[in-house]
């Protein structure tokens, strides 16, 4: 029997690109369906009664929810290219800066674009400008957070490879990941974006900013509310 | 060579008991070392420098942190009595529902107790109510949310097995979990409870009690604080 893999996502959902480079990556098909968060289908508030967010991923009609789960699923499921590490360590610290992603520097790089006035936004800068010096000591000499090649804990990181440079330019903020200060993080941000499976799958660019122009402060604010 | 497993951790840590259980139930010897959180040690700080936070397990002079990823670690370094089901799609349910337990329930059990005045106290309750139906779905027929055995997702669901008894007690709120609205989650806080291997490992019941009348709110506000 054919597999049957649904992505219910939308074209600017930060964690819905993230499931989409893990199957690119392993060479899974899949269909893309594009929800409209203002008006969303039954489908998807069946798939995710409890969140009711993208994305979900439905396997064979299982549907799995939050990306990090996704990730995980994906890689146990299809084992070609694998992206988490083998060593039980080192797939732990892999699970932790994840985690650390999303719930630090996520709501750092918010606030730090569109905080509600310069004093704020200055502070959230600060915040993450400290939360990125653990990255940067985490990528130590490796060309990727996966080593040599892509793992689970880059495709987390896409929010500072390449969400973090759109908001900043939609909210017109001043560099907060420059080449001075964060030298390695600056240089994998190059080299992440230079991955064909990677640069292929993220969404048009200018389209994007000019969409976070008009939504990046409904961004934060909506992301204050469902704290 | 020997096998060295250090805990830093604290008697009240809802998240330390965590990886205690799973430590027992898999048999591994560990040294627990007791963290004073009004002032921590060289240690602490040093092993989790990201969020300066108990629970760290120090396997071999390695740290872990995060009680969820510390369970992954354990139950990938030790295999014996696994507390992950084999199945990825089962895998990603626990993660699912683990998660659900800390981001979702967590909160709201706190808010539940020690909320600002009666009304917000109640708006949490109801909002919980909604939450353990969820939960209480997901049990089903099971014995255990693992099955036959209890599995991580037990472990995570701790937080409402024991400690929502607790925080009730201690703030003298109304039943949230009654037999009457939840008659599987009831059920199940009682045979988890009466497994010698858990009801052995919670803190004394009385003087947790006692701390939380004093601690309660405090712990409400740092929550709020931290986010």
């Amino acid at each position: 029997m054919a597999e049957e893999v649904l992505l219910f996502s939308t074209w600017f959902s930060i964690y819905g690109r993230r499931v989409e480079m893990a199957l690119k990556l392993k060479g899974i098909e899949y269909k893309f369906i594009e929800e409209d968060l203002t008006n969303k289908s039954p489908s998807l508030l069946k798939y995710n009664p409890v969140h009711k967010k993208v994305p979900v991923l439905v396997h064979n009609g299982k549907p799995v929810a939050e990306s990090l789960v996704i990730l995980e699923y994906i890689d146990e499921t299809w084992k070609n290219h694998p992206i988490l590490p083998k060593h039980p360590y080192e797939r732990a610290n892999t699970r932790f800066w994840a985690k650390f992603i999303d719930e630090k520097c996520w709501p750092a790089i918010l606030q730090a674009c569109w905080g509600k006035d310069q004093k704020e936004r200055e502070k959230a800068a600060e915040e993450l400008s400290k939360l990125l010096q653990f990255l940067e000591n985490e990528l130590k000499g490796k060309r990727f957070f996966g080593g040599e090649t892509i793992g689970l804990l880059d495709i987390a990181a896409n929010t500072i490879g390449y969400w973090l440079g759109v908001f900043e330019e939609a909210a017109g903020v001043s560099e907060l990941l420059t080449r001075e200060k964060f030298p390695k993080l600056f240089n994998w941000v190059n080299e992440w974006l230079s991955v064909s499976a990677i640069k292929e799958n993220l969404p048009p660019r200018d389209k994007h900013v000019a969409f976070m122009r008009l939504n990046g402060q409904g961004f934060w604010n909506d992301y204050n509310a469902s704290k």
